[in-house]
């Protein structure tokens, strides 16, 4: 089955990530995955979130938002809607929690660390592009706070990528494949998003079958891809960001 | 490692389901997991989703909602806040791509069936309950729809049923549990909700180590236990529906 | 005139109570009248309302909904409109004033008891038994509160209930009727409902002749009925409820 | 029992109302009852409600606001809020309501009257005097119709006018009092709106006692004195709009 | 070029101002001109904005809101849309901004002048009218502070007062021309707002040249005849008020 | 007086516009000015404004937006607070409003273009620079139907481009300057924003003076700095574009 872009079924598009790309952001990023390209912002507040008030404990949360001519055809802005949309609002918290799950919220102290992914242009893989790069903004943000000895460590346990997987179909069979550009990922009988550390552990698997149910055999194919996928992408992060402590 | 409840590690709760629990819509069941009470409806309207007109498919809907206090501290109600929540808005749409995966959209026509779920009492797993009995309240509306000559058979494809897996940990080690009442769920590792069909595929799969990451072996145990409760809940709803034809 | 369920004039539809209907709340009630069924529940909270702090006074509100199918046709749910109708407004402010008309807001102290009223199927009369059901679980949570010693005596001056009079036309007459179903309702020439005490006393009054005037002995004939079956009412609560101290 | 402004116990305040009070509006009027004053106007539109399109009905509907400085502090614009208050909601039902009880919507044909009822001052009564102001506003806005032909007969069934009655109480006794200014409408034991024709029926009949409940024979009071007050207001009506026919 | 009331190019419409119109507020007034009424209302609260809470200083804010039937044609209500239109937040903010460019906010102390402006009759140049009247009502509402002691000097700087100008166009040319009645006003080139001190020195300058852009010199010709008119306007604010010390 | 980055009181910050900035919308630019960046998309629907269906005359609309983290301190988003603030909407007014100056709206044909101006990093005249950047990607979108043969000619009939004035102030006195970065804008004494056209005309003049009022002198210096920056503006627009024909 030939890839749109002549891909081999578990390669992943070219990566560019631009480190400190606006200035005012504690941190900030540029990630581009073939056409996908996601500004991602870390910014410190000093103040926890208001369940963890007086509980010593920090917090990270996400924000997540899509420019209107992002996408092929303009979408309506949420702003103007008057509300968040569905999709939106899984896709932020889906962020949040996967950033939360390798920081250390107690060394992080009573702050907030608030993440913007703001979608400049749409090509599929947004949400984990997204992730991706937030986890560098977000470790910028701490090494700034520790330039600044409010922290004496970074308050990371793992590095964190993520990806998309899924299988394609036509009349010669069904495949699975890594890092879905939007018009595969549109025809794809399954989609399913991965979150992995850099130990191999999962965050975080959503697979989903709306166009047709999957069987075991490939949800096994998809999450080998996903976990060769996110280990390439720790290595870009790595390059970036060095050791962290 | 004891549960709550003494149940073993792959045992479902006592489940109880009652069909025709209301009287004005075309399906309505109350499904009862354990402490947790869900009532699902099915209703009927002559008109498609409106990217659909013209397309001769019809389309499912779903709603989620729960009872100011079906928890254990007073809810609130997501009308006075002028919106639905986050949590809210992921749970109806997974409920309706669900039902969705395993409808014939084509032989439904151009109508739409509204799914409603509402919990009564909360005690984990309410979004899986949901989907359980909304699948049978969704063929009743369907038998009604046919009883009226307005399709000429069922058109659903698969049975559908969902449960929840999880790993609990104490000082003595890490276990893959099914079915979680929310004392368990409130303070496992790793939460994750499998939606499946009677023929062993998947529909979704979510999972979540928001506390901590889980390795490949832990996925592969949650997976085992959710395809074992998906088919005792499958077994229930035949014998509730009897065949669809 | 004969009633579409054969009742007298004077009737009121048969009625069940079942108290201690759900685990969470302090105060819990399934009522039926006929085939409107509510759930009502008290939820104790130790903050007094807004415009009480540091008066020594207590509070009690009510909100009201339904559930999208309670209804003939599907009705679009509040939290997804966004804003709560003028209707649903109405009435849980009826039902707050009416509960605090008997209640000794100071024996209270600093607290609120919020009141949900939740109808899961509608056949006229929701927001009378709603009254008569919310009393039953308002009492229970101070009973609740009495047990830990949060009040020395239950704060409440007397029995409450409500019940609907109206109007009913045909070519042989007008005639008054008591407790009326929704086929009933939804014809009457007037439409009233009236919340009482067990001593006779009226709290709330309201008659509205919408699609006709009605003329001051009417008005007196409804006012009669009302009494009778508020006082039919009282005594049910008082089965339930035992000496209130 | 001495009244704040000496007037005795079924004496209505002096009353005064401007006709033709606005440039724009088909019917506008200045009701002025003491130091309460409204602006009443009716505006025409060649459109009648969605669910009467194609019924040849009409539809009377009404709108209430308050300027924020209408009251004695300030009070915060509901368009500020970005929403309408319960107390708001239920005064533009009643009034709609009220209108609409004696208006012949089909001989109105499929067109709306929209009334907008704008508190300038505040003193008490305002729902009250928005009703007998808005009347002759709605059928000035009907005699501008006749006059264009659009209808042959003003389609009025009665007049209406409402007015509130009260139970004051002192350390002498309980007394029922007619059209209740602000002062003693805040300390009232009991506040009742009444809306009644010109044939001495009721339209509508709202009392309420949160304070404390009510007799049977103070209800009788008061329905007697609001029958006097409203007959007295119905007196000026006709003075203003002459016959209607 | 003949003006649509036959007034002078340079010639304002009658003027009239209500001082003291409304019992309740600190400051009110209806201005009239011509056939545009607004009443403005001044309310005096002891808390200034969230931003300068500490500072010593106090804040000035405005509202501004239209009746529904002010305008030809019925305009729906900010209260019903739920939210305020864009025309409205600019005017709001534009009146804001005039009247405190002349408060000494340090001498106000640490409270709040909240203004409304509503608009009973519009005919064009509702937003400077409300300026020139929420001026005097702002002043009024000082001297009532003053009175009490609360400050000891009316802290304003200079009087304030705005106008409308623009240019009208027909087959004999372009001509500007002072404060413009709806007529002209919808069917100006260019539609200009004046607000200016009465030591001839600008405050805000808003000029819209959308059917058409504007030469250097129309402008300088609006700006002459707008000085000319905010002149005149503070001429009548200053017999209104008297002296300010 | 010395500026903030050495620049000359006449003199424009560094200009960059990359054009063809991303692959979906029919016209995009960046435009930095200094360090506010500005992303300026235009997006072509084949329906008109709803006030002008079936009149054969197009719309030109705009939408701004700011990134959370363009700012120094993150702001809010639009779409959590659920509504637009006032001075983004009073920034999309003018943006729209200056566009559609300058386009005929009937050679248009009944067609929407939709500006979107996102800031990605703010340093003060993001309004201007929306402006200016838009118009490009306007006329771009313009290309792009003509060569789709869907107009025959670009409906322009001007260039419109955008600069923002203001008045400095320190002990050495005041002086007029052109292109204000964030910095000399907070403390400018007066702000102005102008839009103009290439032949010399004004499309709006916007000048406020909140901490103080501004005489005429100071306002003809800064209409003639307002003027020099706009020319050199245009240049720069009619480099990139071409002749538009």
């Amino acid at each position: 089955m030939k890839r749109t872009d002549n891909r081999k079924p578990d390669e992943l598009r070219p990566i560019k990530i631009t480190n400190h790309y606006l200035k005012h952001a504690e941190g900030s990023v540029l990630i581009e995955m073939g056409d996908t390209k996601v500004i991602c912002t870390a910014s410190v507040e000093e103040k926890t979130a208001q369940h963890l008030k007086g509980t010593g404990k920090g917090w990270v949360t996400a924000e997540y938002g899509m420019l209107p001519r992002s996408t092929a055809s303009r979408k309506v802005r949420d702003a103007s809607r008057g509300k968040i949309d569905g999709r939106t609002m899984e896709i932020q918290r889906l962020i949040g929690r996967s950033l939360r799950s390798v920081t250390d919220l107690e060394l992080l102290g009573e702050r907030s660390i608030w993440i913007d992914c703001d979608v400049i242009q749409a090509d599929g893989g947004t949400r984990t592009a997204s992730i991706t790069g937030a986890f560098i903004a977000m470790v910028e943000a701490m090494k700034w706070m520790k330039e600044r000895e409010m922290i004496e460590t970074i308050p990371v346990k793992s590095f964190v990528s993520a990806i998309s997987v899924g299988i394609l179909a036509d009349e010669s069979g069904e495949e699975a494949v890594l890092d879905l550009p939007y018009t595969e990922d549109s025809t794809a009988k399954v989609d399913m998003n991965v979150v992995m550390t850099d130990r191999g552990e999962y965050i975080e698997v959503q697979g989903t079958g709306e166009d047709a149910p999957f069987g075991p055999e490939q949800l096994q194919q998809m999450l080998a891809l996903a976990a060769k996928g996110c280990r390439e992408l720790n290595e870009i992060q790595k390059e970036i960001l060095g050791k962290l402590e």
